[in-house]
């Protein structure tokens, strides 16, 4: 094993692996398929190396050996998360965390267990001086563009300096990774007026009212896709509810369209013909496509994928930790949190 | 004015001909067209006279004047609901939940202010006894036909103990007017397992877990579409986000429909042909179509409507209150909450 280089203009990305309901192969596929995009960084396979090889002669490719960091044990994703943390401490999890700890790589990528993976982040890279929570978010597709919802999953009955915190890390990404200028951030609740949110988030509207966000107020449940704020935060628990039932939307959809046609052989033929229109438009709400998502506020890139992640969407994960890193956004968002240590 | 009959098999519904941003207009033609359907009722309209008449008149319609009952004061859409049922006491509103009260109407039908519909329901008409928080549920279209999501707005912050009351009168609701056998209950969650939900929801899993209700345990945002289970409760500040972000899909999707259209002259044709089927499938989708929803737990029938109610919706909500009434659904829900006193 080659001690990674040192340089801070280099990128090292670790990707693991056995993460994934198509582990090894879609993970290595879609890591290797990056990597032939994308040269400028250094890649590492964390995982079973005789499985990992398997992967790459049995498709015919090429990877350094080297650059295979072995584990013996795997993190099932039906595993409890702090559990396995601590009976499975040679698991691709838990060794591509304490690279990433150790900076020997600047990015973990997986799409292994999601709580394991928030867990090995959290506590094995750590959060940034300042964060009370890391957050997971969702870019909704939005009749603007997109629009970043934090927090989907990361935790449930936050408090309101998280839903602030939320709100520091996500405007830095939307402006860093979105290029939206000076991004507007809303507070999700039932009503734009003020008494219309519950306990934490009105708690959340009277500090973002303090900080140099651009805040916009209250937004409603159909701002997100109407476009109206950049960035929403919510509590993981809505935002995880609102991401989930967004992702079911296509389905609904296809079967209505063909009960419609079942009864109108016209219908039917209309259905036919704009099927593939439909299905390339419905495509930007299906999260396969994001690829993953970082888990914002620790101390590291932290990538995490949908356990079916295809080679694509493994692929755009990895280009993605590299576009984080070489935009310096953990730094961006350690500094920015540091600015607003007074106001929560 | 006539002293409407005592009879228990006569159904009296009084509706609010001042509520809606098209009032009286859609409220005097729905309420009409309703009667012109069904003539088993007797109707009143509560609202300003002359106003009511003129929409009579000037429609060419017939409606006897004395049950036309005269109120001076108007409850606008953005009159605070507490205030204005005190500075407002002569308000269609106000009145109309007095008749409900008084025992001299079964029904309440208004598309005016919510939040005061809300609160004459709750004040006036009063709570059923043991009921904690009266609630609003949304028929959410779902591959199984229709789940049944309360709370979505009548209370935000909610307790468990008003989780499970939203779960009883659901089931009722469910079973009576959905023509639901034994209606299945959910938890709405972040996941199926145990601890996947937030505070509030473990604790009702475990009220649900005593009780006799079809309780399959915790269903998750994409189970609402995907009908998973018949009924699902959650906060109200969650359930109305979940519904108002449903209802703005259709936006986005014609947005994005529109965006493909664009870039190819063969997908605009194809989009063309398919826009009526689409049209209709979404039609399941638009809250103008079910007319309005009951606020369950209060001590008679109250049906709110949407501001922007058309007279077909207000006349749909005007016969479900007709079928509610006979269904004797107030009893049903009063007897069934009596029956779980000792639990909460």
């Amino acid at each position: 094993m080659t001690e990674p280089g040192s340089n801070p203009d280099q990128c090292r990305i670790i990707v693991d692996a056995m993460g994934g309901d198509f582990a090894p192969q879609n993970a290595v596929l879609g890591a290797l398929w990056a990597l032939n995009e994308n040269r400028n960084f250094d890649l590492y396979l964390v995982g079973n190396e005789k499985a990992i090889l398997d992967v790459v002669l049995s498709n015919n490719l090429g990877f350094d050996k080297e650059k295979i960091i072995h584990t013996e044990q795997v993190i099932e994703m039906g595993d409890s998360p702090t559990v396995s943390l601590k009976t499975k401490p040679d698991s691709s999890l838990v060794v591509g965390a304490q690279w990433v700890r150790d900076k020997k790589a600047d990015a973990f990528v997986s799409a292994g267990n999601t709580g394991a993976m928030m867990a090995v982040s959290t506590l094995i890279i750590g959060r940034i001086p300042g964060v009370g929570r890391p957050t997971i978010g969702a870019e909704m597709p939005s009749v603007n563009g997109i629009c970043y919802l934090y927090d989907v999953g990361a935790g449930k009955d936050a408090k309101a300096n998280h839903l602030f915190e939320y709100a520091v890390m996500g405007s830095i990404f939307a402006h860093e990774m979105g290029g939206i200028e000076n991004p507007s951030v809303g507070v999700l609740s039932m009503g734009e007026e003020e008494g219309k949110g519950n306990e934490v988030s009105e708690e959340t509207v009277k500090l973002l009212k303090k900080s140099k966000l651009n805040f916009i107020g209250n937004v409603e449940g159909k701002d997100i896709l109407g476009g109206k704020a950049d960035v929403v935060v919510c509590d993981g628990f809505v935002g995880n509810i609102i991401l989930k039932f967004g992702e079911s939307v296509p389905r609904l959809l296809k079967y209505l369209l063909q009960q419609t046609a079942e009864k109108n052989l016209f219908d039917k033929f209309k259905i036919a013909l704009t099927k593939s229109s439909l299905k390339k438009a419905l495509k930007v709400l299906d999260y396969q496509e994001y690829g993953g998502v970082p888990l914002l506020g620790v101390n590291g890139i932290s990538i995490i994928g949908h356990g079916s992640s295809t080679p694509k969407a493994i692929k755009n994960m990895v280009l993605r930790a590299y576009e984080m890193h070489k935009k310096n956004l953990v730094d961006k968002i350690t500094n920015s949190i540091k600015q607003y240590s007074n106001l929560t």
